[in-house]
């Protein structure tokens, strides 16, 4: 049985460019495909890049709760399909889903044996910088930002782990780490003993 | 605050090797040097390889509960200094402790907080041929060590994580990820947020 992996973490964090460099480090993993409403741009390939579906679909997929988490975002519907992760996982490899921390705390609702990791700034300094960006958004602007990092960081209690994102190649190493120690919990491994233990019982 | 690590497991198994090449790929980590009776042999070094300490002072750091464990063999006293454990840990850096399964079940007694690892044969068939050795061991000593292997796998479930030993390199790999990942527990680095969000709160 695979593991389910959700990082996630505030807007601006880099959670995109650690999972690239993960993409790299860990080949073996896969990436949830994601479902949507809006329409395929060209190059993007269905069931690759993501489901494509019709209103209708999707709603019926909301309907019958085959669906991790969704949202919609101007005008269209994202979300985790159910169905590619189970298959995933029971083909026994991880999968990671690379989300918001609101669609987070929704996946954990419905997948609580998820690992949960969560992508942190290195410091408050970076966190300003990465908010203010260019100097071109307005006061309230960055105030709103601000506060809607803050409250994000309060949810750091609902997530298992959090990695510092300071440098990119690190964070993905912590990642992966995370990753081969969750397989070593020793609650996973007891079906492989107590099978040696009969071994040696009927040697 | 650095982590206690005790690396454990059933006789054969391969602690040495596997701690060995740990060394290497986490230079960073400070070995835990145990106290002894025994004479110090040509080359060693006192507080280097061994505490080297008379048998009364032994006595006295029983008496004053200055040992995580100790056990004797064959006339010496052998154990572990918990003071060397707390000194280095409060430095910042992590202790590695290497020992068989009966000690580390008494450093658990007194130190909950340490993560417990379990070095795993490959398999019963690699277990079967490392205690059976070159042949020259009597049914008897091949008998009475399976069933103490048997029941030293029986203790798994007092340990956090279990590390296959298939090969040298992927188990010292899988151990390295548990202490990265350790760090990384969500809880270790909730005071660094704290202070992350009230610096945003005073911003």
């Amino acid at each position: 049985m695979g593991l389910l992996i959700v990082l996630s973490g505030p807007a601006g964090v880099g959670k995109g460019t650690v999972c690239a460099a993960l993409r790299k480090r860990m080949p073996e993993l896969v990436y949830s495909v994601s479902a949507t409403t809006r329409q395929p741009r060209q190059g993007e390939i269905d069931g690759v890049n993501y489901f494509f579906r019709t209103r209708e679909q999707f709603q019926d997929m909301i309907k019958r709760d085959a669906l991790l988490e969704h949202a919609e975002y101007v005008g269209n519907y994202y979300g985790t399909p159910r169905d590619f992760v189970d298959t995933t996982l029971a083909s026994g490899r991880d999968v990671i889903l690379e989300i918001d921390v609101q669609g987070a705390l929704k996946v954990k609702e419905k997948f609580q044996e998820a690992i949960f990791i969560f992508l942190l700034p290195p410091s408050f300094d970076v966190l300003k910088e990465r908010i203010t960006g260019r100097g071109t958004e307005t006061k309230d602007t960055i105030e709103r930002r601000m506060n809607e990092a803050n409250r994000e960081l309060g949810l750091l209690s609902h997530y298992d782990y959090a990695v510092v994102n300071d440098e990119i190649d690190a964070a993905s190493d912590r990642i992966r780490s995370i990753i081969i120690a969750e397989h070593c919990k020793g609650y996973r491994v007891m079906p492989t003993v107590a099978h040696m233990r009969t071994a040696i019982e009927k040697a």
